[in-house]
C-alpha cells in the first residue's frame, strides 16, 4: 500500500492531494521553490493526527515537512517529490490565556496577528513581531526563532517561549519546558528547539511568555540624512546614548525612493537615507527628545510626532519597502546581523559590493538591533549565480564584523551551503549528530538547514 | 605514568596537590561532600591549558570537574575520587567592554561582582544578580544557568548571554554565538550551554549581552502580612495588577523571626510574613505608588520610601536569610519555582509538608516570578533521609503546578534522582544522548544532572 493509501486509512479525508495545494506547498514567500510536488498535505486537527502521521512516515521513511502558513523567507517549509507535507494550520486554538501569569497555551496554527488580538482584549501581548505577523503562524514564528521590529526592546522569539510540545520522528510526545518564569532542569531543550526549522520534531503546542500591553503615548521620529552611512552611524549613536527606542528602522536611499513611488509620494532628494523611530512607555516623550537631539546633532533633519494616525504614517513608509521591491522583480531578500556598531562599516561593504558586481542592492534595517535587510532583484524564479556570489560576499562581510548571516529569517534551504563557514566545521558537525539524537532516520526536513544531514 | 604525572608534565606547577585544596574541592555551598579527595586540581591560566588538561583526560578516561567559586548548591562542582579538578579562577580577565554594542568579552573566572564594578565605570552592567553575585563566577553563573532577585523584570542569565566559547571533552575548542543581539544560525547551542552544570563542555569565554544602568529613584516598599498565604497572595496581585518590580521579595513567618533576630531587631508579631519590594527606572515612584495600593487592598501594613539608605536597610532583613538559616545548623536550600499564580497553592503546599513530616521548613521566595525557597535545617554533614523524603513532596507539589524542581539551582548531584520525574522518560533519554554527543566518554562532570549518564 502506498504512503498516501496508508495516510488516508488512518486518517482519511484530512489527507489532501488536491494539485493546487501541492503546487503551492513547493514554495514559501522566499520565491524559491522545491523540484516537484509533494506526495499529499495532511491537515493535522489535534496531536493524536500529528503522530499518525509521524508514525507512517517513520514506518515507510518517508519525509516529511512540516508547514504553518508558508510565508517563510529561506525555503524551510518548500516540500518536494516523495515528501508528505504536515500543515498546521487548522491547529489554530487558543486553549489558555493567563493575564495574571502572563503566559498562553497555544496550538501552533494560529497566526501571530490573530493571538495579539485576543491577547490585547486581556491587556497583555506576546511581543515577537516578524514583518509577516499577520500572515504567519506562531509556530511558524518559534520554528524559525523569528524576529522582527520591536526585539531590540521587547527581544525575539527565543525571549518570549516557556515551553513547547513536540511530537518526535517517531510519533512520541515530548513536553519541554514549563509555566513558571524560571527553570533550570537538565538541558534547555525549549531553546534548542527555537529556530530549529523543523528538524527535531513538530511544533504542536506552545507556553508563550506575555507582556503588559505598553501604557501612554508612542512618540514617533523621522530624521532624513545625505547618507546611509550618516544615517546609520546617527542610530548607532541613539544606541550608543543609552536610549531605548521600541522601533529605529533605517532605509537606504534606493529603499526610500522605492516605497515613495510606491506610495505616490513626492521623490526625496537624491542620496537622502531615513531613520524612523519610535519610543513607548513611561519615559517615551523623554526618550524621543533625547534621541531628536542626537539625530539633529548627527546632522539628520528630525520630526517627531505623538499623533498615532502621523506617526503610523510615517511607519507606513518603512512597511510598504517589501511591496516597493516585489514591484521591481523578484526579491532574494538578505538578513545578515552585526553588532550595532559595525552598521555603518557593513553599509560599505554593501557598497563595495555593489561596485564589485554591477548590483543595485536597496537594503531596510532593523537598526536597533544591527539586523540589516539587503535586496537583491531580477527576473524570473531562480536566483542568478551571479547574485549568490554577491550574497556570498555579504554573508562573509557580516560574519567578519562579529555577526551572523541570519538574523531572524533562519538557514532554511537557500543559506544551507554557508552554514559551515560561520559555525565552523566541528560544530557544524556536532550540530548534526544532535538533529540525528531526535531523528535517526532524518525524516524531517531533510536537506534543510544542514545541506546533506 | 599517572595521569597527575602527565598533568605535571605538560602544565607544570599549575598542577596542586595540596591536601587543603583537594579536600575543598569535594564540596560546594550546598554542604553535601563526594566520596573522597579529588587527584588534583589544575589552575587554567588560559584556553591552551584548559586544552592540555582536556586531552590528557581524554586519552586517560579521567573524569574532570569543571569548578569556579564553588558556591554551588547543588552538587554540581564536587569532585571525587580519581577525578581532576579544572579550575578557571585564574582565567578571570575582562577582555573587552562595549557600551555602544551593549556587550562584554571576558574569561569565565571573574566575579559577577568585580566584572559589574568594572562595568559601572562605563555605565552598563550584566543584570543576573544571583545572592551569590559577590563570590560566585560569571561561568559557574552560566553553566548552572543562575537567576537572581531582579529576574522578573532583567531576566536571567539564559537572557543575558550572546556567545560562549567552550573547550569539548577532547580539547577541540567551539565558538558558540554570535556577537549581534540577533542570530538563527543553526540549532542554538548557546542556550544549551547555559545551565548545562559542566557536562557538555569547560565554558572558557563568554560575550554578554549588558544593560545600561538603570537611571533615576529606587523606591523600597515593606509590607507586613498576618500570614504567608495572605503575603503570596498580595504578591500575586501585584503581578496580576501589571505592574514590573525590580525585586518583589517574600520571607514567610519563620525567615522573618530569623533574620530579625540575627540581626538584632525586635521580633515580629507571631505568624507575620513579609514581602520587600522596589521599583526602578522612570516610572518607580509611580509604580510604588500603585503597588502600595495593592497591598494595601490585600491586608497589608505597608510602608513606602525612596531613601537609598533605609530602602537597602528594608532589604538587609532579606539579605539575612541565608546566614540566618546557617546559625541554625546544617541547611539545605530548595529551589522550586512554579507560576506566580500559584505561589499561595505552593505555601500551602509547604505548610501540608511541614505536617505531614512533622518539619519547620522556612521560605523566602522571589515572589515576582514564582521562584521559592523552602529550607530544611539539620544537624551534621548529610541530609536525613526525611528530608529527602520531604523535599521529593515539595519537588511533585511544584511539578503538579506547572513548575519545576530547581529555578535556579541546578540538579547537580543532589537532584538527579527526580529528573526524569520531571522531564519524561523520553526527553530524560534524549538529553542524555545529547551530552554523549558533546562528551562521547563520558568524562565532563560524570554523575552530575544524569545519575547514570
Amino acid at each position: 500500500m502506498s504512503v498516501v493509501a496508508q495516510l488516508r486509512e488512518e486518517l482519511g479525508d484530512i489527507v489532501d492531494t488536491d494539485p493546487e495545494l501541492l503546487e503551492a506547498a513547493r514554495a514559501d514567500r522566499s520565491g524559491h521553490r522545491s523540484t516537484g510536488q509533494p506526495l499529499a498535505v495532511v491537515h493535522a486537527r489535534d496531536v493524536a493526527d500529528v503522530q499518525a502521521t509521524m508514525r507512517i512516515a517513520s514506518q515507510t521513511r518517508t519525509a516529511v515537512v512540516v508547514r504553518g502558513a508558508g510565508t517563510g523567507l529561506a525555503g524551510a517549509a518548500n516540500a518536494g517529490p516523495g515528501q508528505i507535507v504536515l500543515s498546521m494550520t487548522r491547529m489554530d486554538r487558543i486553549l489558555e490565556v493567563r493575564p495574571d501569569d502572563l503566559l498562553a497555551v497555544v496550538e501552533p496554527g494560529i497566526l501571530n496577528a490573530t493571538l495579539n488580538a485576543h491577547l490585547a482584549a486581556e491587556g497583555v501581548w506576546w511581543a515577537p513581531d516578524p514583518a509577516s505577523r499577520d500572515i504567519s503562524t506562531v509556530g511558524g514564528n518559534i520554528a524559525t526563532g523569528a524576529g522582527g521590529l520591536l526585539c531590540a526592546k521587547y527581544g525575539v522569539v527565543r525571549d518570549a517561549v516557556l515551553g513547547v510540545d513536540i511530537v518526535l520522528a517517531d510519533g512520541r510526545l515530548l513536553r519541554l519546558g514549563h509555566r513558571s518564569v524560571k527553570g533550570v532542569t537538565g538541558l534547555d531543550l525549549t531553546s534548542l528547539v527555537i529556530g530549529s526549522e523543523g528538524r527535531l520534531g513538530v511544533i504542536v503546542g506552545a507556553t508563550l511568555k506575555l507582556r503588559r500591553l505598553t501604557e501612554g503615548v508612542i512618540c514617533t521620529i523621522a530624521a532624513s540624512f545625505d547618507s546611509v552611512r550618516a544615517a546609520a552611524s546617527a542610530s548607532s549613536a541613539v544606541t550608543a546614548a543609552g536610549v531605548q527606542p521600541a522601533i529605529m528602522e533605517l532605509m537606504d536611499a534606493r529603499s526610500l525612493a522605492a516605497a515613495h513611488d510606491l506610495l505616490g509620494l513626492p521623490a526625496p532628494a537624491a542620496g537622502t537615507a531615513q531613520l524612523t523611530i519610535q519610543t513607548d512607555g513611561p519615559a517615551a516623550r523623554d526618550e524621543a527628545e533625547r534621541i531628536t537631539a542626537v539625530l539633529g546633532a548627527a546632522g539628520g533633519v528630525v520630526a517627531m510626532t505623538d499623533d498615532p494616525l502621523e506617526g503610523e504614517r510615517l511607519l507606513g513608509i518603512r512597511r510598504a519597502m517589501h511591496p516597493a521591491m516585489a514591484a521591481l522583480g523578484t526579491t532574494l531578500i538578505e538578513d545578515v546581523a552585526v553588532p550595532r556598531s559595525a552598521m555603518p562599516a557593513m553599509f560599505d561593504e554593501i557598497a563595495r559590493i555593489e561596485q564589485a558586481f554591477g548590483l543595485s542592492i536597496p537594503t531596510v534595517a532593523h537598526a536597533g538591533d544591527g539586523n540589516l535587510h539587503p535586496n537583491f532583484i531580477f527576473e524570473g524564479e531562480t536566483v542568478p549565480a551571479l547574485i549568490w556570489e554577491a550574497a556570498a560576499g555579504l554573508f562573509r562581510a557580516a560574519i567578519r564584523l562579529g555577526g551572523t548571516l541570519t538574523g531572524e529569517h533562519g538557514i532554511g534551504m537557500l543559506k544551507s551551503r554557508w552554514l559551515a563557514e560561520e559555525l565552523g566545521e566541528d560544530q557544524w558537525e556536532i550540530q548534526r549528530q544532535i538533529v540525528r539524537v531526535f531523528d535517526p532516520q532524518g525524516i524531517l526536513n531533510p536537506g534543510k538547514v544542514f545541506s546533506d544531514a
